[in-house]
C-alpha cells in the first residue's frame, strides 16, 4: 500500500520519532468533540523545518495524506487523519526562534504554545494577545485562524500573524509575508495560509505581531435580569467606543455549569465577564463607563477584579466552559455552535438560540465572545440515541441558517474541519468551488489534510 | 483580431458606454509616473454587477484582456492595458449600498472615491479610515492594498476590507467574506483579492468597517536638527506607545519643495506632522507626550494645528508631496520607491537612502509613513537620458535590496504593477512561483490584467 511504503521510508528517516504504537496513534486519532476515534497509521515528529520537508517529500512520492498536529484542542475534527496517512505533530518545533522587542514582533516554530510562549515573553513587557481558551499551539491558531476572548481588542489570528515560512504539498519551502508591518507586493500568501487548516501545506515557522503588556488590568463580572438585557449592553458598550479588552457573554444554564463545575456561587441568571487594558486611570475609567451602560440594562452583583489571582479565577473559570457544560450531562457527547453575525443582529441571534434550546431534549449552554458578535451554543447529547444526534444535527443547521439570514458566518473562529464542511456551500456559494480551485492547484494529489474545509473530487 | 470581436460585442451590449475615442482611450492609458502612454482599445464604463458579469462574458469568450479602472492614480502602472484589451472604468459604479451604522460598516460599488464616502458618511458620525493622499477609488484602493498617512492607527485596506463581491475571469460571480466581524470558514479569499491588482477578478462591491469619527483631533508639526534625529524621535514614538493617527516624515529636500509648490516658510531641515484622535482630554495628553520625545530629539518650532482649515492646510501640503517632488525639476519623470521595514531598521534605510540620493545626478525627496516603517524616495530624472534613466532603476533596485536585507518589503502600499515585477523574485523566491499557479488556477487565459503582479508563462 501506498501509505505503507511511506510510512517504512519516514520511520528509516526519523526512527524512534516515528510512532504506530496503539497509545500514539489513539491520542492522535481523538478529538473534544463528538467525532469518533479515528487514529492515523503513523505519528512524526519533525525536529526542523529540513526535516518537514523531507516528511512531505516523501509522502508526497508515495500519496501519503499528511495531517498537522497541535495540540489537539480542534473543535471540527481539523487534526483528524479521516483518509488515513501520517499525522505531523510539531510538540518538538516549540522554539522562539527570534524576540524582536524593539520592533514588537516574535517568529516562533508551529509547536509552541500560547502559554509557553508568553512565558518566555514575560520579561520583555510584550505579549501575545490571541487567547482562545486552550492552551493551543500556535500552528493550531494560526491554521484554523484562532480568536478567543481578547479579539474584540486585539484581533484574531488573521491580524496578528505577519509572515510564515511553510512545505507544499511538492516539497517546496515557500516563505510568506516580512517582518515589515505591511506591505502590497503580490498576492497575501500569508491571508491565505492562515485559516487553510493545513490544507495547503505544514506551516514550519510563523511571525507573530506583539503588544505590550498594559500597565493596568481590570476584570469584572456582573449579573442580568435576563438574556436581552445583556445583549443590549453588549450592543450599547461596543457602540459607545468603550475600548473593551474581554467582553464575554454566559447564559443562565452556563451560570449554573459553572457553579457545578468550579464551585462558583452565581445567580442562575446571565452574566457578563469583562476586561479593561490601560493604564490605571485609563482601566478605571473604562470600567465606570462600562458599569454606568451596565447598570442601565438592569445589571447588579457588579464584581471587579483587580488583583492578578482573582482575574486568574474569573478566566479559569470561563476558559472551562467547555468543560462545565460537559458537566450538566455527564458522560454525553457535546456539539459546539460557533456563529458570528453583525452586532446589530446579536440580540435576535441570541435570544432565537435560546428558545431553540429550550426545546431540545437535551440541555445546552450559551457563551460567547460577544463583543465580536460571536457566540457558541454547547448541546449535551447522547450520541447513542439516533433521535438525539438528529436532533443535535437539525439544530446545529438552524443556528447556521440563523446566522446567514443574519448575514453572519457559520464559523467565528472553529474553523471547518470536517464539521461544517456541509454549511460551506451555503454559505460561500460559487466561492466555496474558488476554494477547490486554489487548493487544486497548490495539492493535485489532495494529500495535505484531505476531507477537510474543500471538496476537491 | 480576437479583440476587435470582443469590442464589436460590447459596443453592442454597451452603446455610448463604450468609447474608442482617442481622448478617453489616451485618458486611459496615462500613468501618473514614468509609463510611456499605453491607450487600451476601448473603454467600457459598466453600470451594473450585471453588466460587469456581461463584459466579462464577452471578453473571456474572445480572449480579450480586461483591466480595472478607478481614478488612474496607481503608480506602478497598474492599470495600463499593456497587453491591449479594455479598460474597465468603474466612475459610474459609485453607489453606497448601505450605511449600517449600528455595525459601523458600509456597502459600496468600487467606483466610489475615498473622499465621496466620506462625505457621504458625515452625518452618520461615522469615518472610512484609510488614506493614501489621493482621492482614489475603494476599488483601486483595495486592489492595491493601499494604506497611507493613517494606517499607523486604522490599518491598511486588508484590515478594512471585510468582504466584497467580483466576478472572475471566467463570468462566474462570487462573493468573500460577511458582514461578521470575523469569520473562520474556509480560505481567506476577501485577504486573498485585496492587492491582487485586478489580476483575479473584478471587483463589483466592497464591505468596509467603518470607525467613529474621534470627539477631537489635533495635528501638528514640528522641525529636527537633523534626519537621525526625526527618524529616532518617530521610533521612540512608536515605542513608546503613543496613539499615533499619523506620523509622516519629510526630509529637507521635501520642506524645500513644499516651500516651492505650496507657498509653505519651512525651515530647510527635516520635519515630522502628526496628527491625534481621540477625546479632547486624551489628544491634548498625547500631543503632550508626543512633544517631550520630540523635545529630547532636538524638535523645534512645534507648531499645533487644532483649528480644521489648520489641519486641511497641512495634510493637503503634505497630499501634494508627488507634485510638490515634481516642481524640484519642471517636465522630469518621476520615479517613486516604496520601501516599509521593521521599525528599528528605519533610521538605518533612511540614511542610507539620504546618502544615496545625494550621489545621484537628479534631486530626490524623501517622505513616509515612518511609523509603520514606511517611506518613498521621489527621484526626478530626465527620461530622455539614458544615463539618468540607468541610474534611477539602479536606485530603485539598491532601495529594494536595502529592504530586503533589513527584513522589509518592496512595497509597503504602492503596489506592484509593471514596476515592481522584478522585484517579486528577490522578495518572494519560490512563493512567487505560488501566486503564478493561483493566477493561473482562476484565470487559465491570463486575461485579467495580465503582465502585472506575477509572471504566468
Amino acid at each position: 500500500m501506498t501509505i505503507d511504503a511511506a510510512v517504512t521510508e519516514l520511520s528509516n528517516l526519523l526512527g524512534p520519532r516515528l510512532s504506530r504504537s496503539k497509545g500514539d496513534l489513539e491520542s492522535h486519532g481523538r478529538s473534544e468533540t463528538y467525532f469518533p476515534l479515528t487514529p492515523p497509521d503513523a505519528v512524526v515528529w519533525p525536529g526542523t523545518a529540513e526535516e518537514v520537508q523531507q516528511i512531505v517529500q516523501i509522502c508526497a512520492r508515495h500519496g501519503c495524506p499528511m495531517v498537522g498536529w497541535g495540540t489537539g484542542t480542534s473543535l471540527e475534527g481539523h487534526a483528524l487523519a479521516v483518509q488515513g496517512g501520517v499525522s505531523v505533530d510539531f510538540s518538538r518545533m516549540d522554539k522562539v526562534l527570534a524576540i524582536n522587542a524593539e520592533d514588537m514582533d516574535v517568529v516562533v516554530q508551529p509547536g509552541i504554545t500560547r502559554e509557553a510562549l508568553n512565558l518566555e515573553l514575560r520579561a520583555t513587557g510584550l505579549f501575545f494577545p490571541v487567547d482562545p481558551g486552550a492552551n493551543a499551539s500556535l500552528g493550531g491558531m494560526a491554521m484554523t485562524r484562532a480568536s478567543g476572548t481578547t479579539a474584540v481588542r486585539y484581533g484574531t489570528m488573521r491580524d496578528n500573524v505577519m509572515g510564515l515560512r511553510a512545505v507544499l504539498a511538492d516539497g517546496r519551502m515557500i516563505h510568506a509575508g516580512s517582518r515589515a508591518r505591511k506591505s502590497s507586493a503580490g498576492y497575501d500568501l500569508t491571508a491565505l495560509m492562515v485559516g487553510s487548516e493545513g490544507t495547503l501545506g505544514l506551516v514550519t515557522e510563523l511571525t507573530l505581531k506583539l503588544r505590550g503588556q498594559p500597565e493596568a488590568i481590570m476584570a469584572a463580572i456582573c449579573a442580568f435580569p435576563h438574556m436581552e438585557a445583556a445583549v443590549n449592553a453588549v450592543i450599547e458598550t461596543i457602540q459607545s467606543g468603550i475600548p473593551m479588552a474581554r467582553i464575554e457573554f454566559v447564559d443562565a444554564n452556563m451560570a449554573a455549569a459553572f457553579n457545578i463545575y468550579a464551585g462558583a456561587e452565581l445567580p442562575q441568571v446571565p452574566h457578563l465577564l469583562v476586561e479593561f487594558h490601560g493604564s490605571d486611570a485609563g482601566v478605571a475609567q473604562d470600567a465606570e463607563r462600562f458599569r454606568e451602560v451596565a447598570d442601565d440594562f438592569g445589571a447588579t452583583g457588579f464584581d471587579r477584579a483587580t488583583r492578578a489571582e482573582d482575574r486568574t479565577a474569573l478566566w479559569t473559570m470561563r476558559h472551562n466552559a467547555h468543560f462545565a457544560s460537559m458537566s450538566l450531562r455527564p458522560g454525553a457527547s457535546v456539539l459546539v455552535t460557533d456563529i458570528c453575525v453583525p452586532i446589530s443582529r446579536l440580540a435576535k441571534a441570541v435570544e432565537e438560540t435560546r428558545e431553540d434550546i429550550a426545546a431540545m431534549p437535551f440541555p445546552g449552554t450559551i457563551l460567547g465572545h460577544v463583543g465580536d458578535g460571536n457566540f457558541h451554543a454547547e448541546l449535551m447529547f447522547d450520541a447513542t440515541s439516533e433521535a438525539e444526534r438528529i436532533a443535535v444535527h437539525a439544530f446545529s443547521e438552524r443556528m447556521v441558517d440563523r446566522a446567514l439570514r443574519l448575514d453572519g458566518t457559520s464559523t467565528g473562529e472553529h474553523g471547518i474541519g470536517m464539521g461544517k464542511m456541509k454549511y460551506m456551500g451555503p454559505e460561500h456559494g460559487p466561492a466555496w468551488e474558488v476554494m477547490a480551485e486554489i487548493k487544486r492547484a497548490l495539492d493535485p494529489g489532495n494529500i495535505m489534510n484531505p476531507g477537510k474545509v474543500v471538496q476537491v473530487n
